[in-house]
């Protein structure tokens, strides 16, 4: 089972250490520290467990962290920032694990642009030694990128010549998008195994900056310091991200707010989120709370439970969400989320949610939202119903029911906090062709909507009253278990976003799209093909073809 | 060998008809007319062969009918429209094959649009009968689309379903950013093999009007003219798109101004494209010429080699432009087009140079532009410049060479006329981030550019003199062969395509790059998959891990 739970003191991998307003994230990948066995993390090479750490590291400078305004990365290595993925774990993982690994590699990207843009919370790349393939695509991530000008030092993306795949983890799409390098150099740096180096990686925009040997620690230092004179950020006491309490069993995983059930013969995951039981009562006690204050709990549980899901129980293919609690909490909570949000803790809080919400969409099962009595979608948790494939609703009561009827609520963090990786709220996706439709679920923002209001305001896919909900519901359920999981997940990665795309999107959609059609092809994961033969001494075998 | 020529008169599939501004494209298959053996063209359903005359017929509409200001697609057999894409056919193709098809029907589909939008000439979808799969797609991409309500007749996308195959002709991103069809109820009308009809194929905007029976020819033709009296179409005397004179041999194809030198040993084809000899002297001289007009004849030949090349030479890795001529001449070319761009035929002509650069992009083989003396990379010659991969320019003169240095001119198209699928042209694409090179651009149009400053502008790649020339190309041109064919359609699927997405992108990168992955799992093409077992009886046995 991999583990996605980590802290600093069990890191092998990262060093991270802290001087005033500036923290510095040393790589120093352990060779003997890889998830599985079978190859060696040689020369700051990683794998899944170098990224879970990484992941982790650059959560908790956001909320562990608020003095930090800079983060320096470097490598705590001779001669090598970052050589990338490892070849030979990529050569022997299976395709979904390929394709996972290079999901959440990504998203630990995006999340560390988004402490950039969002948090105050600035990036440099100090690249002293060689950084290859992924280890450029990981210094590309920060807003300013240094380079030691010592004639062995450089930037490389040589996955083409020598692995026949595509730099994946945004590479491609970050050098015509973020650093708008020409595309014919964009085209010639990916073709060079040897990449560039020196003055030649500033005029095609790879690096901002080459520094002289002698200048070099000086020089990133004062940069780190510029950066951090920048930054918005004014936290002064974080927040210990405390480790979650999980109980695993065969068909599951019990969190305090999030549970999930497995239903293997259904191929279902029923993930059951239960609404906050009581709240401090303003920013001081949000921040006595800290990470057992509600909307953060729950979505570190939350995204747990969803990498769980993703890489520990592929043969899920549905996760049907469910909430339970009382709505009049939930929207309780988003009014302190909503009101305080200029505090640096609330504003860490909305990004995580914001983030946790990407990963739901970016989730390669199929979603379905359930609303049903007693249940509490509303504001933030309102959010799953419009990132499912379908929603449900239970319409009026059942017989001998004493809960009431099932309710939808929305609250103004629906319309603006939460931009999905297109750069549209999701209901703004929803309702792309819609603009009135938009401003009619505005104009209910804090209403409480039964399921013919939902209906009726496009907010909900279909609502059953008791004579037909079990059925409908069932066959919902079979049917999206009886269709193939691969054309599953190009629908949905289709149709969940409508209209706009942004360098996030075109990283998982265009660039992600064509990586997991080459990781099929048997040029590169064939007996003769790049993968299997690297290292070998000998010539991958190319069917010429281009298709 | 496939061939894209043809003309009404050949038709096996299409039946064309004319009253006044209201012409009629009637599907009417035939089922024994496939390109391939082993199938039946049965129900309306297509394969390449039934694709190349649509293609030819949406051109000639625009070329040789003037006239016409609304085309109507409708099927002439009873009870169905069209039901999409031969799965027999689509079950034997190769990968390549597939891959290809659906690109070719995509570009079909989108110059359809482009005729509604630029050209004056509006489509109608008259569905009566079932629109199935790539029949549905095939009806989005008109202006209007009514469907009679007769209980029988409706819309579907099955292929998710019925093939565990996406609707990958534009399908699934049309229903969000075209037709703006609400995310979930995409993902029901998606998954539910039967379609819908009647009015809530009217809410669901999966349609724009149903009409009863006893109305329906009425309602048509009212539509029909309705389009029609909207259009700024406004010519007189169209043009015949007469035979292209072609000469194949083992080694290639020689147009009047095209030819095609393919060096197997190399896989490379060498393009020569000859600039104009003789132009005509004003607008009457332009369409007294008419297909003979040195663009729109160079258009047609280019098209007709990349779509040669594309099926007919799948081991072809690299295309290597080259031209030959006087660049003045192609000035006065581009000054004719610009001059008279008001002119219907001349607008016919530019769109058409556009769709052929866009086919340029969209070719899945490694361009190289070689900038030789002689050459005549002018002004819509010089797209070819740009739209290559890597352009390099000869500097200097040659020992003993009296023909001069090579150059390189701009012309006012460069920067409008010939936009790119995202939207951009192909130098605003080039300095996307870049502005200011853009604008240094386009004060020297006009100008005779010598390697030196095309270089300095940022215009070309690389630029070396006879010392370096030989050794610099052929090293370029054998790294380039000998790398694997599927990283490098990747990789320059992304580096193409700078920034901005329009659903033409979207269309070609997110939907057909997961398309291409689907159709590579075995769960569509394994012994047990969906296209391998449909119509057997047996239900395909689905790998239920998803990744």
């Amino acid at each position: 089972m991999i583990d996605f739970q980590t802290s600093p003191d069990r890191y092998r991998h990262w060093k991270l250490s802290f001087d005033g307003a500036v923290a510095t994230l040393a790589m120093d990948v352990d060779p003997a520290g890889g998830l599985m066995g079978g190859y060696e993390l040689k020369l700051n090479s990683y794998d899944l467990s170098v990224d879970i750490e990484l992941a982790d590291a650059v959560q908790r400078l956001r909320f562990e962290h608020p003095e930090v305004r800079t983060v320096v990365l470097r490598s705590a290595k001779e001669n090598v920032f970052c050589a990338g993925a490892n070849i030979r774990m990529l050569a022997g993982a299976s395709h979904g694990h390929k394709v996972n690994f290079c999901k959440f590699t990504n998203e630990t990207r995006l999340a560390i642009e988004d402490a950039s843009e969002n948090s105050g919370q600035r990036y440099l790349a100090a690249i002293s030694g060689s950084a290859a393939g992924g280890g450029y695509e990981l210094a590309v991530t920060a807003d300013y990128v240094m380079l030691i000008d010592d004639r062995r030092s450089g930037v490389s993306l040589p996955e083409l010549p020598l692995l026949a795949v595509l730099p994946g983890t945004g590479g491609l799409t970050r050098l015509t998008d973020k650093r708008k390098v020409r595309r014919d150099l964009a085209d010639v740096f990916c073709t060079t195994e040897e990449g560039v180096r020196g003055k030649r990686a500033v005029q095609w925009r790879l690096v901002d900056e080459v520094v002289p040997p002698s200048s070099w620690e000086a020089k990133v230092a004062e940069r780190a310091r510029d950066l951090a004179a920048k930054s918005d950020r004014d936290g002064q006491r974080g927040v210990a991200l405390t480790p979650l309490q999980r109980q695993f069993s065969d068909d599951g995983v019990t969190y305090p707010h999030v549970q999930v059930a497995i239903d293997r013969a259904g191929r279902q995951a029923n993930v059951t989120i239960q609404g906050p039981a009581e709240l401090p009562a303003d920013l001081r006690g949000i921040h006595d709370a800290g990470s057992s204050f509600w909307p953060l709990a729950m979505a570190r549980e939350l995204d747990d439970a969803l990498l769980h899901l993703r890489l520990n129980e592929p043969a899920v293919g549905l996760i049907v969400f469910r909430t339970s609690g009382d709505p009049a909490q939930v929207l309780a909570a988003d009014s302190l989320l909503e009101q305080y949000q200029s505090d640096w803790l609330v504003r860490e809080i909305r990004l995580l949610l914001k983030r946790v919400m990407k990963r739901v969409d970016m989730t390669a099962r199929s979603l379905i939202a359930l609303i049903e009595p007693s249940s509490c979608f509303a504001g933030t948790l309102a959010e799953l119903v419009f990132a499912a494939d379908r929603s449900v609703m239970f319409a009026g009561t059942g017989a001998g029911d004493n809960r009431g009827p099932a309710t939808l609520h929305l609250s103004a963090l629906n319309f603006s906090a939460y931009p999905m990786g297109n750069g549209l709220s999701r209901l703004a996706n929803r309702f792309y062709g819609e603009p009135d439709s938009l401003i009619a679920s505005a104009e209910r923002i804090g209403d409480t909507l039964s399921a013919e209001d939902a209906e009726a305001l496009g907010l909900v896919t279909f609502a059953y009253d008791e004579t037909d909900w079990d059925d409908e519901v069932r066959l919902i359920l079979e049917e999206r278990a009886s269709f193939s999981p691969d054309a599953l997940t190009g629908l949905e990665a289709n149709l969940r976003f409508a209209g706009p795309e942004t360098m996030e999107t075109r990283i998982f959609g265009r660039l992600t799209a064509w990586q997991n059609w080459i990781f099929l092809r048997p040029n590169a994961v064939g007996e003769a093909g790049s993968l299997k033969r690297y290292g070998s001494g000998v010539r991958p075998d190319f069917n010429p073809e281009r298709v």
